[in-house]
């Protein structure tokens, strides 16, 4: 048997419940003791119930851990690296199908018809339960792109990377920052900090966050920030203004929005000078329509794009920079509280009100 | 002298006076007696008082003539063809500095810190009154394209085809159609219609236009659209599950925008495939903002383009296309209503209400 | 038992052989009954030995059949679509495994380390034996892209089309060709037609078709060529000037190399405006160095893009295209020769004398 | 008077002249006394009868100075920031014409059909005669790109930068590094170390210089290299080989041409991955055809692209970058050798035997 933490219903605390191990390993599938999992942003909005999501559900997307058991036939890791049980390993949060019109016709993978998330959207009543990151077992299906952890990356390091370093690689991988360019991000939570991070490596001139709360804000500059503004004792008008003004006049080259609210897209729009772009990062909540003036779109001649989750490949390239004691160092420094299965909702708690840099489960 | 029509205060009846035509002309300038003068949708937002110009004003911004007088050094047109009096011309109708931070840090020439339009920037009381279009004779600035035409380009090709084609020649280079690909054209306005000729002749493998009224349809269908949608007598979404069923299912590969109405942009974003395109091309006026849901751009991973008026190497590509008599034919056809100078008022409301294809002035 | 024409020595006629058909069908196979088979300008250099093949071979990667018999989970065609004995089909003539570096990682799926080809990369003497398209039947491995083709596309337009029209796709969607502009095709085989097919819908607004001998010069003006050069009749300087000419003065803006033969990509260098854009589309073989002066890609500061093969959305999109009955008639229009399986060496030395348009076999 | 060193006869030492100051400056002119001049690899092949130049030539195209006197209406550098006599100024060392094929239509400035370089295209015995670097006084034509230097900069780390950085600028913004990427940098010259720059700051996973003598791979290490290959000991065959190693298994992803010899654009080829990229800078010289395989670029689908020269706005990025003491101390750290204008044949002598890092003239 192993524990899990599961939501049974939306708002309520999720409880700590015991799941059968015994299932035999179909081809291609394996199973992975968990040693830290990373509470996301996310896993807020689906405890509160902004997310459709099937009841109940095991949280848990982002986690690292040693893989048991190995089912038929899986003999390698996603890029061709011999496993065996016993190895460290972490693995994309998503399946697709590789059939469908957006696996195949018009590729946009992360945009597959049947992607499914662990953590998101299996229902922990159904065999093997298990598929969730909030527990001491996770079983993975067949088809789960598992990276085996070369032993100079720290588990911290990858939890505290956790899904938002592979969904800023996505990011701006659609959206490249160029060397010399003035960049804005707007957000300080794990998305704008990866964001961060990749702008200052692609080079960028001058990086402007809008952010909070402070110990966010310090932990922007840690990680490359030059400017830092935070949003709660500003105006719009004042960001608008000081952005201009550190980045050549007129707006800045790039902006990255990170920030998960509605608002902050309108804002952001008239952060970049004209010609700029403007990556859409964070609206991962449908909360219906805002107000935006999409005159500026055309006035100022913007570019928009959209970036919605990553590939296996983005988790590899996030891998890599990972190898970089100085981003390991970062990365693992975003995690300040660490709590065991059983003190769950306090963790979501503690995510909830910004407390912390990142909350981590350590199962066991 | 020569006569023009003069918008002395917004929303009142245009003023037809008289104008000196003794100026001396400086290097680089000319002179040129008008044809005809298209009458643009943007005149009657700026005769409305929508837009911020200068009073009193000389509309018009599109127009073909036959050069009068040149000033010292004009021997050549922007192509470097040979031009005298008596040639018939067209040209861009903005000048830019060369000189600014869009100009050249940031190419955007577009966006020139410095940038006038004929018939849209210039006060009539100062000399020499002569900027626009709606007039007997206009006075042209060092710096301004002049483009000889060819014999074989009909006036009525030109003013037909006015700003709307170079508008969206410049956007589709922004945003490019490849062949095979679904497109919505949403607005069926001279703007729109270029969009639909152009995505035509990129090798679109299916347009659909919304807009309306019927006439205009018609022309959309004349223009190349395969699927015609009255946006006057369809819902929003009715109008969704109509395209996404004539383009795969999911929604078209590129949509275009040309119908002014920020709720369009809301429309359009939902219009889009998953990794779909948009180009935001008509959103001229500022309206303030209006209601948009930015998590779509986030989800569907869409791109989002804006682009603003034109450069004059996008007014040569449209001439280029109008030396096809099938494109002459179809842009000239779009003229439906002719009024001598005089009768300026009745044509600026025939526009105003959609009774027309395109109306113009043709002084003396 | 059926039959098909085996390459058992290089330059040495093929021998018609019978092979078994009794194999059990293992998930995700098909076994397909020919119907006709193209023979691809490839198949002659395979045939004299300039490519590494295993021997025997089976020739024959362009073919269109009915389904005999369907291996367990073989219920859909690549796009979805249910398939049934007896359906009429094409195929991607590549496999890849999905898995190696360049599937994966540095995703180009065309140079996957171990994709295999019918027709060419399997030996005839391991069972199934039957791999190639000059056969009455084939056997189909679990991973091939199977199309159903609906019954307005008539086989001879998808053989007409054959590997070409695929290999053109791919190509031009790495090195697309915008409206209006001019476009150079060096070569008038099958993939210079499928180049000059999809420069033309893509808006070219001249396309000058460099090949021969003359009936092919005539097949090229059929799919859309504007100026037709014959290679025999001209010098590298005419052809230069006189590309120069018809595209306004410096050169084309796109050329296209489908000649397969090395030294036109030192001429092709030398037909692209500065500034150019230059698809190397037809260099499948390698004969080892040419002469070829690299200052020009510097001076004129060109953009030169290869493309290998394709992938199986890009044989979506060819069919796609044969859905209208205008390239249906011009690519079935190819087919000018049509021979029994038995007289496959008659067909293969037309081919090679380059006698026929496109020469096919007809089992039975 | 002011003193030049001037190139009479190819081959043969350069003889200082003097020549008279006294000429009255037009509209948008200007005259600089030059505090030190660059000797860039160009002069030599120049020097050599290598390039078409007029005789005789003040050679210099890379130098800065301090403004003299400024001919009517010049008050502001490219930028728009005031200047006036005394005040320390560099220049973009071509004036584009603005009016050609390339300068308006097919826009690629640098390769304008007008175009003049200083210290290349002007004939010294032509009035006003200084029209190069290599002088105590240079007279610039209006038009020229004048760009005022921040007392943050200092001289050496202009000149050391030379036009070799914004030669880099414009190269690498036609083809991006992005971060992660493993990137070649063929030839460890002034280009080459630009490029080894930028690679850098954009993010670069691996450098891998390949160039000599020791003190320039000294230098690349010093600009960022990581791994460093002497051309002058190793072969073809092991320099492919050490870098497959160090990049994945398959090649760089980005292989930049800095060294201006034929021979490298065919072994560069061959260092890129399936799928790379290949920036082909370097080939300045017209020096005939050399052996090259196009196969690889088919097979291998790469992507070459060329550039030439620059425009102001790269010479103003390279300035930006010039900020940061970091890459000044860098850039000024190439100049080994400091020469008076009289000496002018023993400093070409040394860049052309390679001893230097760069040798510069110091007028006075």
């Amino acid at each position: 048997m192993a524990k899990a933490a599961v939501l049974v219903e939306f708002g309520q605390p999720l409880v700590v419940r015991e799941f059968p191990t015994h299932f035999e390993l179909a081809p291609g599938e394996a199973v992975v003791e968990i040693e830290m999992a990373g509470i996301c942003g996310t896993d807020v909005h689906i405890w509160r119930g902004e997310l459709p999501v099937p009841l109940p559900l095991i949280l848990g997307h982002e986690a690292v851990g040693r893989l048991r058991a190995l089912g038929p036939g899986v003999t390698h890791d996603w890029t061709g690296q011999p496993i065996q049980p016993g190895d460290r390993v972490t693995w994309a949060s998503s399946v697709v199908c590789g059939e469908c019109y957006y696996c195949r016709i018009k590729p946009q993978p992360t945009r597959c018809l049947h992607r499914k998330a662990y953590g998101i959207s299996y229902n922990a009543n159904e065999p093997p339960h298990l598929r969730g990151g909030y527990a001491e077992q996770i079983y993975l299906r067949a088809g789960t792109a598992l990276f085996k952890l070369p032993d100079d990356i720290p588990t911290a390091a990858v939890v505290g990377a956790g899904c938002g370093l592979a969904t800023a690689v996505h990011g701006l991988e659609r959206c490249p920052v160029h060397w010399g360019e003035a960049v804005v991000v707007q957000g300080t939570g794990p998305v704008g900090l990866a964001a961060i991070a990749l702008a200052r490596i692609s080079g960028a001139s001058r990086i402007i966050a809008i952010g909070g709360p402070s110990h966010r804000l310090e932990l922007a500059k840690h990680f490359g920030a030059d400017t830092l503004i935070d949003v709660a004792t500003t105006t719009a008008e004042e960001r608008r203004r000081w952005v201009a003004q550190e980045s050549g006049g007129f707006g800045a080259d790039v902006v990255i929005e990170c920030a998960g609210v509605p608002d902050a897209v309108a804002e952001g729009i008239e952060l970049c000078r004209d010609g700029g772009r403007y990556l859409v990062l964070g609206q991962y909540a449908n909360t219906g329509a805002t107000q935006l003036n999409p005159h500026w779109i055309t006035r100022k001649q913007l570019e928009l794009r959209g970036s919605w989750g990553f590939e296996p490949r983005h988790l590899w390239r996030a891998l890599t920079l990972l190898r970089d004691p100085y981003w390991q160092q970062r990365f693992a420094s975003e995690i300040t509280h660490r709590f065991p299965l059983e003190q769950v909702n306090l963790a979501l708690e503690t995510v909830s009100k910004w407390e912390s840099g990142k909350s981590v489960l350590v199962p066991g």
